[in-house]
């Protein structure tokens, strides 16, 4: 099925989801070549990225970034693997949604000593949730959080959660996946040692690689720790610092477009006019479905501008699977609720989208119900 | 810099190297849209990439395909993290080049008991090398060879090596990274239990990606048996087999590439019809660059058509760098000779590649030769 895209040219649909998101054209042209992967004009490009996304993070010399081939997932247990202690001192994952959990999950596979506190998918994390933890245990050395949670598209309070962290003397890292590139994060400033991310959310590229930025002194210091050959953070880093190769052949042109992406993010503005636009697009979705009826999860201020969740309404002509394929057949792919949110559904309001592209959403929206004859909007109980 | 491309339009240099490869234009093309990674029409073409893998691999309903997000080597370390005996039993790793020794290192790095039988990088595998290690210790029950070694260009003899691993009742597991797809593999028929391999080599897509395809009985037997949460070669199977989806976000571009790249096989005859574009290559070039003076590493029994090594000229006027640069400045990638052969350089002939553009290659070698006022060819010392 073929529809418009953002710039006029024939395109798939829209992605209205939390990631792969829809692309400008120019990430996707910039694919159609080939870079030899150890070759001087990719390993130039590659160092050019690296020292972007360091930038981006507000980052010094103290910092550096390493890329790791796979999905965000990946460079999650990369570091994990890479930085969480084996013995004696232990990681605290504070978790309010699937991606908290995944860490934990990661963590228990590793055989890395962990606690969890799992707050509700709704709850968003406060110090208060943690801290008379970390006081009352000094072997928890280590903080895992997630500044957006695309379960449910809950902002957790970053800064405040960071300050409290850092006072206590701990490691913070921060699965920044679909925040970096549009929310405010300054690693030094936060006061975040590791931050992980990906290709494909706030800055647009297309999947196939994540990263991680860190302290060089943890990097340094994690030589041997992981439990894999192709996640290990220090070979990665290491042969890429003595070569500018990848160890492993990486995802080219997936790069290439990377590189391009990070361009358009720079023409836009940065991350602050990013996130302007991902702000309309928000306001713009919440306001339109509010009006014809539908209910969001979240409160104005729990939520983020990157992934809107709505509660199924209660009316029994509404199924979602009918609904979701009607929303498609206008050009928009969204997503059923996530886990413990299955009541739900979710309209993803980052990539190359704008206001009118969400207006377009909206009217989608209403045409279906309507052909569904969809009255009662009131939630369905989660 | 830009040059033209296989057909026509602007493109970047040939990448005459062992992967990632030159890929058509339509393949490149095809990455010219976004799909949502959990959408049905992703999931329907998903299924058909593995269904058509199979096909490939010559394999019956016993047979499935697991698709690994990241570089070929991310697909070693799931199999042997998935496959490889825990204790009591052990994997015997056949090595005779420098993915071969990867194998080991993983084993080594998973804590997973293994022996290694090591040869030179121009030896080519036989039987004798390690028929009397298994009839030795019953308790090598695994068997791990490299079908193609790129570090050489070496083709080991698969069909006989495999047919003295499986007469001994042994799982066999093959790295056919750089065959599959162009040499002659049927695993019910050779006996091959699990086969390896990856995107961006005969196959000619982008990389990405990396597969693995295996007995089903295999699969369900390693539930719980990965080191890892996103290598567990299990889990990987069994999200995809009740939800059509992958676990965590795909290379998606590089997947609907791919999906090109098997119609392209296909449009040229399948594998044997590539084999012979890739001999003659491979023809081309050797006879070419013979006639200008250079020594080939391997005899013409010995190498593959996949990729070429050259020994490096003992005239002192010869510096692979400046070599490579000014083939490079012609529109052609090369790469240097690999860990023990580093007196010698590699050009390789898979991708798409014809022996036209292998005759240009040879002409643009002559021209460079010139250049340098390289005149003896006479092979330096290893």
């Amino acid at each position: 099925m073929q529809f418009n895209g953002p710039d006029g040219q024939e395109d798939m649909p829209y992605l209205l989801t939390p990631g792969p998101v829809t692309t400008s054209r120019g990430v996707k042209v910039a694919m159609l070549a080939d870079w030899g992967s150890r070759d001087g004009e990719f390993t130039s490009l590659v160092k050019k990225i690296r020292r972007e996304l360091l930038r981006l993070a507000g980052c010094n010399d103290n910092y550096d970034c390493v890329i790791m081939q796979g999905s965000g997932t990946f460079a999650m247990e990369a570091a994990l693997g890479s930085l969480a202690p084996r013995k004696r001192k232990k990681t605290l994952v504070l978790a309010n949604g699937a991606y908290g959990e995944r860490a934990a999950k990661i963590l228990e596979k590793l055989d890395r000593p962990f606690e969890r506190i799992s707050l509700s998918d709704t709850t968003p994390l406060q110090p208060s949730h943690f801290t008379h933890v970390l006081d009352a245990d000094s072997s928890l050395t280590h903080v895992w959080l997630v500044h957006c949670e695309t379960t449910s598209g809950i902002v957790n309070p970053l800064g405040d959660l960071a300050r409290e962290v850092k006072s206590r003397g701990r490691l913070l890292m921060v699965d920044a996946m679909s925040s970096f590139g549009a929310l405010d994060i300054n690693m030094p400033r936060d006061g975040i040692d590791v931050l992980i991310s990906s290709a494909n959310k706030c800055i647009e590229g297309v999947p196939g690689f994540s990263f991680v930025i860190l302290k060089k002194d943890l990097l340094v210091a994690c030589e041997g720790n992981s439990h894999s050959i192709v996640m290990d953070l220090f070979e990665q880093w290491r042969t890429m610092e003595e070569t500018g190769q990848f160890r492993f052949t990486p995802p080219t042109h997936a790069l290439v477009a990377f590189q391009q992406a990070l361009m358009e993010l720079e023409e836009e503005g940065g991350p602050s006019a990013r996130l302007k636009r991902y702000k309309h697009n928000a306001d713009t979705l919440i306001s339109g479905l509010t009006k014809l009826g539908l209910v969001p999860l979240l409160t104005a201020t729990e939520v983020s501008p990157v992934v809107q969740t709505f509660m199924t309404p209660r009316d029994a002509n509404f199924v979602f699977s009918d609904f979701a394929a009607r929303v498609h057949k206008r050009g928009f792919v969204i997503y059923p609720g996530k886990l413990t949110l299955s009541s739900s559904f979710r309209i993803g309001t980052i990539g190359q989208l704008t206001g009118d592209v969400m207006d377009r959403v909206v009217t989608a929206v209403r045409e279906v119900l309507n052909e569904m004859n969809v009255r009662d909007m009131m939630p369905r109980d989660l």
